[in-house]
C-alpha cells in the first residue's frame, strides 16, 4: 500500500445516500478521499416532511457525516461550500478555501427545487430538501395559524386557513395527508377565534391521480385516501402563478391562501452545469453505463444528479437505494481503474419497490407485481422507515415521538422563533 | 358572573415563569385575559445552555403557550411584538395590529442581555434567553470546529479552538463546564487535522470567584471543579473589547479566540421603559410591595422585569421560582382589587436556595444553611430539573437524551445548517 503522501486523491461531493455508500465501497481501497458538503449532517430525506410538520425534530432524521464516518480513516469530511469543478485542471474549487485536487471525483450533489422558470415562486412556496427548508415550512406552517387568530377580516382568516401543496408525488401527498390531522386534532381547542377545522387543505396535481410513479391501481386508492382524509385533490391542474395571497390555476381557478408548499418539481444542483457534460431537461448529468462520464473515467456522477438509462427508455428514478446502487457501483469502479482493471461493473438498478404514507394509518406499497394498500400498508411504511433510521441513533426516540404522536395526536414540535417569515 | 361583553380585561405580557403562574392564578376569575408574547413557546430557560451545545433540542425545554393554557377558558393566546404601554390610554401597542384596551395590565417581560454599552458586542459574543440564541450559539460551537479542519495555519486553527465565557454565573459556569466534555469526548477521533482535546476554555469573571450569588465555600468548591474539568478560570477580569478573533481583557491581556460566549449582564425588556416609571440601572421597574407602580394600582410588573426589595437593602433575585412567586401575587392581588378589597397581599419571595451544575456529574446546592456539592449536589440538580420539566411532556425524552448523553458522551443535536455565522 503506497505511503499517504502519493495515495490517490478521491473527492466524493456530498454526504447523501449516494456519497456515504460510495465512501463507504472505497473503505479498503488504498486512497486518500475527501467527502464535501454544504452541512455537516446527511439526512434522512424521506422523513423530512414530518419535520415541515412538527412531528419530528431535525435531530433525529439526521446525523453529523464525521460521526458516521469517523472510523474510516481514508475519509476526511470538509464542511464547505462547491462553486466548479475544472476538469482540466482536475481540481474542485471551493468557497473561501484553497481549490483541491482529485485523481478521482464522485459528484453526488442531489437534486433541488425546479420552479419551471419561476425562480421568484421559490420564496412563497418552499419545498423540502434541507433542514432548513423543512424549519422554514414548519415556521410556515405553524405561523399561519398564529396570524389567522389575530386575523381582522373573516376573509383573510380563511387564507390564512388555506394550505396549498403543489405536486402529487410522494413528498407532495405525505405531506397533505398529514396536514389535516394536525389541523384538527393536534391543534383543536388551542385557538379562542376560529376552529382548526376550518382549515383547507388543496394538494394540486397535474395528472388525472396523484403518485404517477405508482401502478394505477394504487393511485386510485392513494387518491380516495387523501379525499377521505380531507384534503382537496385538484387533479389535471397546474399552478400557473403563486401570490402572497393566492394561487391562481391553469384553468383560470383562483385559490386564495397565505401558504404553499411546492413538490412538484427537482433539478440536478448547479455545480453538475459546470463539469461541461451532457444534461438532460432537468440538469441531470447523462452518465455511462458504468457512472462515469462519457470522455472522463476519472468523473463519476451519481444518485439524483446522474441520468442513467433503464428500462428502454426510462431513466433511474431519484429515491435513495437507487443512490446508495449507485454509490456502491462507483466506488467498486473506482476501485477497478485504481487496480488497473479495464472491464468496469455496469450499474443495474434493483427496484425495491416504493412506498408513500397517507395520513395517520394509511400507505400504499408497490413491491414488484406485489400491491398493498391500507393498513397493511401503513405498516410496512413504518416497519421498512423505522429499519433504515437504524443508523441515526435516533430511531427509539423517533419511535417514541410517533407512538406519542399517535396516540395524543399532539406534535411534538411546535416552538416558533419569530412571527410568520414570508 | 358578569357577560364576556363587559367583563374586565387583563393583559399579560410574557409567558415566562411569571407571565403562566399569573395567568393560572386568575383561573376563576371574572376577566377576559389576554396572553402576549413575541414567540408561541413557554421556555425552560435554565437548560438553554444545554441547547446551545447540542445535548437537548430546543423542543425538549419549550412548550407551546397555547398548548399549556388550552383548557383556561377565560385567556386567549396572542403571538405578537408589543412596542409600548400608554398608561394615559390604558392600552398596549403592538406591531401589525390594534392597539388592545386593558383594565389591568402584568408586564412580565424578563430580560435581556446587558453588554455594558457595548451593543456591538452582542454580534460577537451572543448570550442565552431565547431558542434563536441558543440555536446560534450552538451553531457557532458546533462550526468552529468544522472551521478549524479547514484552517491553514496553525494560529488561525488555535484561535478556532479557544471558546471564551464571559461571565461566571449559573448560565456561565454550566456553559463552560459542558464545554471541555464535549470537546475531548463527543467529538474525538472525527476531525483529522486537529485533535478536538487542543481546545481551550476560558471563563472570565470578575470577582475573585464564580457565582456570587452562592455562599464562599460552595464558590470555592465550583472554581476547583471548573479548573479539574479542564476550565481556565481568569478571576478579578472584565472584558475590555471584543473583537472577531480575540477578546482583550482590563489588564491587557490579549486572548485570541474566534467564539465567545457573553453571560455577564442582565438588562430589563425594551418595553418597561415605555411604562414612565421608575427604573433602577438595569432598567427593571421599581414597584411597590404589592408589585404594582407606586401611582398606579392597574399596572404590575413581576418577574426579571420587577425590582422589587428583599433583606433590607438587596433585591429579590431574577430566578424563575421568584418569577412564579410573583406572578400568584399579582394574580391575587388583582382579584381582590377586583372584588373591592383595597387590602393587598404583600409579596414575600420564599428562596428555595440555588443551584449550579458543573460538567458532568459535579455541581453546587445552597439551601439556607444546607450547602452541598459534588456527585450528591449533582444529584439533587438532575431531580430538581426532571421535576421541574414535567409539564414539559419531554421529561421522557429529555432523560433518554442525557441517559445517552451519559454513557455515550455524545451529543445528540450535531446539525449544521450552515457554514459558521458570524
Amino acid at each position: 500500500m503506497n505511503s499517504p503522501a502519493n495515495r490517490p486523491k478521491v473527492i466524493i461531493i456530498g454526504g447523501g445516500f449516494g456519497g456515504l455508500a460510495a465512501a463507504r465501497a472505497l473503505k479498503n481501497a488504498p486512497v486518500d478521499i475527501t467527502l464535501i458538503d454544504r452541512t455537516n449532517h446527511h439526512l434522512f430525506q424521506p422523513l423530512l416532511y414530518q419535520v415541515a410538520t412538527g412531528g419530528l425534530s431535525p435531530t433525529e432524521i439526521s446525523a453529523p457525516i464525521r460521526s458516521i464516518l469517523k472510523d474510516q480513516r481514508n475519509v476526511a469530511v470538509l464542511m464547505a461550500d462547491v462553486c466548479s469543478v475544472d476538469r482540466a485542471a482536475k481540481q474542485v474549487s471551493l468557497v473561501n478555501h484553497a481549490p483541491i485536487a482529485y485523481d478521482f471525483l464522485i459528484v453526488a450533489t442531489g437534486g433541488r427545487h425546479h420552479y419551471f422558470g419561476h425562480p421568484e415562486w421559490e420564496a412563497l412556496a418552499p419545498g423540502l430538501k434541507t433542514i432548513e427548508d423543512a424549519n422554514r415550512a414548519r415556521q410556515r406552517f405553524l405561523g399561519a395559524f398564529e396570524a389567522a387568530e389575530k386575523a381582522e377580516t373573516d376573509a383573510e382568516r380563511k387564507e390564512w386557513l388555506t394550505f396549498v401543496v403543489v405536486g402529487g408525488g410522494p413528498t407532495g401527498c405525505e405531506l397533505a395527508g398529514v396536514l389535516p390531522e394536525i389541523a384538527r386534532k393536534a391543534l383543536a381547542g388551542e385557538y379562542r377565534r376560529f376552529k382548526p377545522s376550518d382549515t383547507r387543505i388543496v394538494l394540486i396535481e397535474n395528472s388525472a391521480h396523484v403518485l404517477d410513479n405508482f401502478p394505477d391501481d394504487l393511485r386510485v386508492y392513494a387518491t380516495a385516501d387523501l379525499k377521505h382524509l380531507g384534503v382537496e385533490v385538484i387533479p389535471l391542474r397546474k399552478a400557473a402563478d403563486i401570490q402572497p395571497d393566492h394561487v391562481m390555476l391553469d384553468d383560470g381557478t383562483r385559490i386564495p391562501c397565505r401558504t404553499v408548499f411546492w413538490a412538484a418539481g427537482n433539478r440536478a444542483g448547479p455545480i453538475c452545469a459546470t463539469l461541461g457534460a451532457e444534461q438532460d431537461r432537468t440538469g441531470r448529468v447523462v452518465v455511462t453505463p458504468f457512472l462515469h462520464l462519457p470522455d472522463d473515467t476519472s468523473v463519476f456522477v451519481i444518485g439524483d444528479a446522474a441520468h442513467v438509462r433503464w428500462l428502454g427508455d426510462g431513466t433511474v428514478p431519484g429515491v435513495a437505494p437507487a443512490a446508495r446502487q449507485m454509490g456502491e457501483c462507483a466506488g467498486t469502479n473506482i476501485e477497478r481503474l485504481l487496480a488497473g482493471i479495464t472491464h468496469l461493473k455496469e450499474f443495474s438498478y434493483i427496484d425495491k419497490g416504493s412506498m408513500a404514507v397517507l395520513g395517520r394509518n394509511k400507505a400504499i406499497v408497490a413491491a414488484g407485481r406485489l400491491h398493498f394498500h391500507g393498513v397493511i400498508a401503513w405498516l410496512m411504511w413504518l416497519f421498512v422507515h423505522i429499519l433504515y433510521l437504524a443508523g441515526y441513533r435516533n430511531r427509539l426516540l423517533v419511535l417514541l415521538e410517533w407512538a406519542y404522536a399517535y396516540v395524543t395526536y399532539r406534535r411534538g414540535v411546535r416552538y416558533l422563533i419569530k412571527e410568520r417569515i414570508d
